[in-house]
């Protein structure tokens, strides 16, 4: 069967990370990587580039200049997310090694994560309508869905350019294509979203208590995030549990710099802890989770206004931006390091961890009786999740109550990445399992493309 | 002993309620209630009174005219807080059979429940300075600080002009005390606090994750509400267990127009659902409860600016306004009637009657967990708390998998008034019981009062 070469694109504020599949049509086979490349630092210069092919480290911690020194391809330095793309575009085509990227028109399929994706409840082949449509939506998510639009801008248009226009018939050539422009000239546009996993929670959970008619109108509602890695983690733990995925449910933690909770009730997310925005829920590097939603107006004032961080593109309050990028455990402790911080005695590290162990438990006990006690695992995931074994530790103990034990040597051991899932419980039997899930959005971006029938026509 | 007669009043935005006690010193013996009287309907006109005194009714549902048609004593229609306490207090006063109140003089103490007390840990005497701090608190809490603030200030000035000032020296006599002027000349008067019960909370539960330096500067921490009912809960509930407070181990809701859920272990509040002010957690009758903090901002624009109904004393932004007033199931239906709610199978009442159920079962899972199991009881209190046995079935059957279990014919039973706590689970031998509990907050006052030594020397 023809295979096809994905690249899975993952854009966050300060980093890009590109992974390329080949895969085949349908759901049976898992897409293969190839190859993973990300470019990390941009908003802490200098930039670092790590490479990996198959099972060879290219390179890792190369550095890059995000000024006029060390010059990209393009001759400009690296200072944002359309360079960085172009920079590691240009990394996999000149890498003579990767045999399946002999030119960008190799790649089939570009995969865009896109953090807000309204009412989408699928992957979208991105038309200018498509487009238009993702624009919009970047006003309720501003600060999430942007570095992935950027790259999206790029792919569609070829240029980047700030005043191109996506769809402009003048950029097109007869045939509707403007090839030779084309920064990916024969790939499809595809996005996947990080909130369309949850569009299977009840209205009641979904709705906010205020004014259904404003609520309609401007699209607020719980949307909930994470869910390219909730929809991975809940694949790979009914393989594991050998369960159909329909009758698998689980509390999963997305722990990261942006970090979450998840039920999932037969293999459906039920409720999730992010909202409206990702800023609901837990606390995460410099995000504040859940407060009173009173609180940002006694914190300054006139936090409604504009932050003068604002472009003409991108709208952010200041309260937004207080709440989003001023706060979490970068402003309890001054770093962003959860690992720091889980190892450090010091007490405004300690303060950090336990607020943080005692936000994901009070998820844990609201998830459990969402699920009605009906959960085959706890899971943990993301960075944190799969790296911090103090805050496993920590928080099994105190779900004791529900049924969950930890095996302090198995979740003390080192992760050795063959296993996408790992057992940390104790006692096989039990009713309630205790798992780490090496957790992949890009494989999952790739699986979900190789599932999309129109894009193997 | 010498007996003093308290007064306790407790003031809402819509509603002032009195109740008179007669009590002794110390905390051996329960004040006993004389009368209790209560206006309400300030907010929609025209006002009603009840009033029983010991087992009399003697009236119900007295209408009181907000205008200038029916005249109160002071010959003005009844406005506002201090116009309803003092036709309160006049009814009091005037009525022969309650022989107790002669005049206003006879009135010991008077016993006012403020909702936000700072860092306040216990009752106040309420001194010029008190009163000082207590505006200051105001700021952080206007819409619920404000109503009782007016009423302190009646008492303490004797006139209630909004010019006067508290303790200006220029309206005292040459021993400091104006008596001639004085509302209540012989009374002292205290400070209760709905968040003085809370004070117990640990650093990292109401922490919240901001700058520690703002959040320092500007008080802003988790506060927590209800206190002086879950205080009055913990002592009801371990009487009735027959346990000493200190071992008793409780998960409280307090759901009323205003909702809240409390973990309280070994006779202590260890979390609460409430947060800097009473926004925070469930929803309630106009309050959205907890929200994704960015939603405000997508709600309407300008949020951060003052309200119109702001006034020189009562800051409060638009922002505020809405998720306080223009939210919660009265948004979502039209009616603040919970009980409406509860009964009907409109789609938009099952609607507002499954998110909360949903909302509140979260917390229950939440305080297990924070609990680590060890919970004596699952107690519903308030309003909602005691009338609905849909709701209290409904979160109680999702809250099987906790180990509690609810009697379907003790739960729909009327509860007859003469109980304090009422058992309505299945099973008394079992470790998670599910009761009722009738708080009473005036008394809880009364109560505070006798165990001030101060108040009796």
């Amino acid at each position: 069967m023809a295979k096809k070469v994905i690249l899975s694109i993952n854009a966050g504020s300060s980093s890009v990370k590109v992974s390329v599949f080949s895969a085949a049509q349908g759901t049976t086979s898992v897409p293969t990587q190839l190859a993973e490349i990300q470019l990390s630092g941009l908003t802490s210069p200098p930039c670092a580039v790590k490479y990996t092919r198959g099972a060879t480290n290219v390179f890792k911690d190369k550095e890059v200049s995000n000024g006029g020194n060390s010059k990209d391809s393009t001759g400009k330095g690296i200072q944002n997310q359309q360079d960085a793309f172009r920079y590691l575009l240009d990394t996999l085509v000149q890498d003579e090694q990767l045999a399946e990227i002999g030119s960008a028109a190799d790649i089939d399929i570009a995969c865009h994560r896109v953090v807000h994706g309204g009412d989408y409840t699928a992957p979208q082949t991105i038309t200018a309508d498509t487009y238009h449509h993702l624009e919009e939506l970047t006003d309720l998510a501003p600060l999430h869905n942007s570095s992935a639009l950027a790259i999206v801008k790029l792919c569609m248009s070829g240029t980047g350019d700030q005043g191109s226009k996506v769809g402009n018939s003048d950029e097109k050539d007869e045939e509707g294509k403007s090839q030779q422009r084309l920064l990916l000239p024969r790939a499809t546009n595809v996005a996947c979203f990080d909130s369309q996993f949850h569009a299977t929670i009840p209205t009641h959970i979904s709705t906010y208590p205020i004014k259904p008619e404003i609520a309609k109108n401007n699209g607020l509602r719980k949307y909930g995030f994470h869910g390219i890695s909730y929809q991975f983690i809940t694949e790979s733990v009914a393989e594991f549990l050998g369960k159909p995925v329909g009758e698998t449910s689980i509390i999963a933690l997305h722990l990261g710099s942006g970090a979450s909770a998840c039920a999932v009730r037969k293999g459906k997310s039920l409720d999730t802890s992010m909202g409206l925005t990702p800023l609901a829920g837990l606390p995460g590097a410099t995000r504040s989770g859940s407060v009173d939603p009173s609180l940002v107006f006694h914190y300054a004032s006139d936090v409604g206004k504009m932050s003068p961080s604002s472009t003409g593109e991108l709208h952010i309050s200041r309260a937004e931006e207080i709440l989003n990028k001023e706060s979490g455990w970068k402003a309890l402790t001054g770093t962003t390091n959860f690992g720091e911080i889980a190892s450090s005695e010091d007490p405004r590290h300690r303060l950090a961890f336990d607020l943080f162990v005692d936000r994901v438990c009070g998820f844990v006990g609201s998830y459990y009786v969402a699920l009605r006690g009906e959960v085959d695992a706890l899971v943990f995931a993301g960075g944190i999740g799969e790296k911090s074994a103090r805050l496993r530790r920590e928080v099994v103990e105190r779900a004791a109550c529900l049924g969950f034990r930890i095996d302090g040597k198995r979740n003390e051991a080192e992760v050795d990445g063959k296993d996408v899932v790992v057992e940390i419980g104790r006692g096989e039997g039990r009713t309630h399992r205790t798992l780490i899930c090496m957790t992949d959005e890009q494989l999952q971006m790739a699986k979900q493309c190789a599932a999309m029938e129109e894009l193997w026509r």
